[in-house]
């Protein structure tokens, strides 16, 4: 069995967090250059013991699906096991091992593959209880937020495209495109400024303050819509014992109980 | 008819949206240099397509202004549609492609017209409902957040002058008036921080500090606004079934059902 | 009769702010260099005017603080009006242009007279009814607020002797004292980052990528604090209607039926 | 006895706050190259007479721990107080002081001893009855804020690694390991942008353009969360008149009327 509340399945959640993050910090190391041998036997050591316990844990899951979903026959089950998200994303952190073994890949894609195993990193949030309530408020918040971020996002575009032609003459080779302007326009908004573009002539400066400004604005426009959405679950969570988690919970329970 | 709540309303609303996003990013396309002879084509053949549709919802729109104003007479409901905001975008964002056809135009006017283009960005707004929630929290909060940012832009002129009297010595080219000074207080109080005016003086770096933290301050209080904004409207959303939406849906079903 | 709610103390109003924001423009026009004879011409008559009406302002509110202060004797009242927060603003906006009239003055001094002049800004709060608001949560945040700021404050220099000690030796010129750090800190934890100085050493990165994600946090608390502040604000103007205007109002209609 | 609600124990909690100050200033002071003599005679005057008050203050508070814990005998009071948090930090105050005179220390360990003095900073927080709030409401986010800070490093290291594969063709010195693209990535979330790195490509631009959006999301979640936090504390001190305190306050009256 996969997930009990008991105290084998904590010490389960807690290795593969562990593994999970050692793979990570192991693909950020595998980019420096120059590494010495011991470095690279460890990291490739990693590497297998990782894909054997994540592909234990794929073919864990897939077995005990029917107990997942207790309604539906042991093959149904799986299939549905076999399209839910996490299942994907457990594929594919364990599938790039594989690949190169079974069709031969030149260098180039064997990269590509590399990049994909960062996809693990995906799979500690089923080991986080505590990001349900983030992401419950996201979710509820999600129409307001896409429509406000797209407002964002032309006005960005009117700011680049004014400022494309008011800085162009100025310093052509730097506003040379409207799209070079578009990323001067993102560091504004964002309020990042890096310092590589910024206006120089009277009128682009203007233009640029007045988008700074704006950015401050849009800036606390989602702050204020997450804002909100924090405080409703506060509301409802004083309200009602929290039915999500109870939910989850009980699922847990009758699992366990099978 | 013209907007009902069918099928065919929501295909055109879609198509609309596509429409206007593929102009806007052509009009950014359109300040690349040295384009292929391909581009360019694509580009004027984009132009007309557009130009002729929205000629025709133009035309569409007035002709059915009177099922708009169910009340008023075909003539007064086709006036009061010219006169509403939508309808200036609207004819905004055709003209500047009839003009030149009809009174010659130097190049000059002709690039101006050819920003014009970028208005028809606004006709967006017509067709994402889920803007209607941040539109009505940012007018309620208008008042306070006018008055807010104007002791935020009183703050800049005070700061740009300090910071010139104590900097101008220092760095004569950079801080030459309170006008270089004001562009810097700017990019410090919206946090922007382009790093190409910055003070180098112990008063200047002291007074450049202070102005930084008011700045962190000043930027909570827009975003403060906003959020009690959006919990008073979670709110009453949560008291009444959201009247704005409701009566926004009956005009346009008795419009459909005209 | 000073600040009647009829139409004349309106139009007094909207004269004495768009007055005393013409005279914050000419402030920033001053300190550019090589006017034209007839921009430095404009710029004293502009003073000259802006300190006769200001004068008059002065005198008038002093003849009839005797209104303002209904109970007390005349004498009483104006002694209380001249030692007031508003009277005091007032008086330092008009004394610069007095004193070299009666005791010379040095160049030096001169230029800090102008500077004060600036002060007039302070006067437009006055004038300003929506900023009671934004007012009032501030002050009933402000015990709050302090304590974070300080926070903020402390962990600022913390950080800066820790970077001081980690970056001296690597870059002695940037990092010449806990002082130059102390600037680093401050550019980072309000996330301005001009770019003149910052870590160069592993440790010195880690260290300032803590900082740079404690400042994202320590900004969100006074956000928090004034959000909290303006959501208390509008749930009791739910319930009463605005005493603290109402107030206001009944005071003015008293001075006015005197 | 220590901390009574009478004057002599506000003038104490003033006194002790002020000295505090002064060492973190003469910490910072220290750091200045060639100090005149007068300025490190007054730092070492500064450093005798606070290590005096302050481990004066440590043994009284030790000989009166059997106050602030009546329940217990004086030597397990004593005992509970050595091993409170804020008696540890009191220790560490003056331990660097008498250290080299019992054991013999080299500079280097001089130095970091030096550095432990600023752990002083945090005696103020026995004295601030203002932060007690906020840290009550950081203290019930932490989940949450911990949950998403979590989601934010681990968003920081997938975006390095994509930017390090992408920019390091085209500028290998500046991107040269997935570290160095980490320094960029933190930079660009967190808004603060140095501007010492920064991607050139347009691949590269387009993914930070996508992580500085992103960045200003993940920036509102935390904010969203504290600001919930505060709410719900003011409705909190709405109902009942606010138990902390109270709480607090009773301790202390005890203590007094012993």
């Amino acid at each position: 069995m996969d997930h009990p509340e008991t105290r084998a399945g904590q010490i389960f959640s807690v290795v593969m967090s562990v593994l999970i993050i050692i793979n990570v910090i192991f693909v950020l190391i595998g980019t420096l250059q120059n590494q010495p041998q011991a470095l690279s036997v460890t990291s490739s050591v990693v590497e297998i013991v990782s894909v054997v316990a994540f592909t234990i844990e794929y073919l864990l899951r897939f077995w005990t699906a029917d107990l997942r979903y207790p309604g539906s026959r042991p093959s149904v089950a799986r299939l549905r096991y076999v399209r839910s998200g996490m299942a994907i994303i457990d594929l594919l952190s364990i599938l790039p091992f594989y690949l190169p073994a079974v069709i031969p890949v030149d260098l180039r894609v064997l990269r590509i593959l590399r990049l994909i195993r960062l996809i693990r990193v995906f799979k500690l949030g089923r080991y986080s209880a505590g990001l349900a309530t983030v992401g419950r408020v996201l979710k509820r918040s999600a129409p307001m937020l896409v429509s406000s971020m797209s407002v964002v996002a032309l006005l960005m575009i009117v700011a680049s495209v004014l400022e494309y032609y008011v800085e162009n003459p100025a310093q052509p080779e730097k506003f040379d495109s409207a799209f070079a302007a578009l990323w001067w326009a993102v560091s504004a908004i964002t309020t990042v400024g890096y310092g590589d573009v910024f206006p120089v002539t009277v009128l682009g400066k203007l233009c640029g303050s007045v988008i700074a400004l704006l950015g401050v604005g849009l800036v606390a426009i989602p702050t204020g819509i997450i804002s909100a959405g924090f405080v409703e679950e506060a509301n409802r969570g004083a309200e009602a014992p929290q039915p999500a988690i109870h939910e989850v919970a009980s699922t847990e329970r009758s699992a366990a109980s099978t």
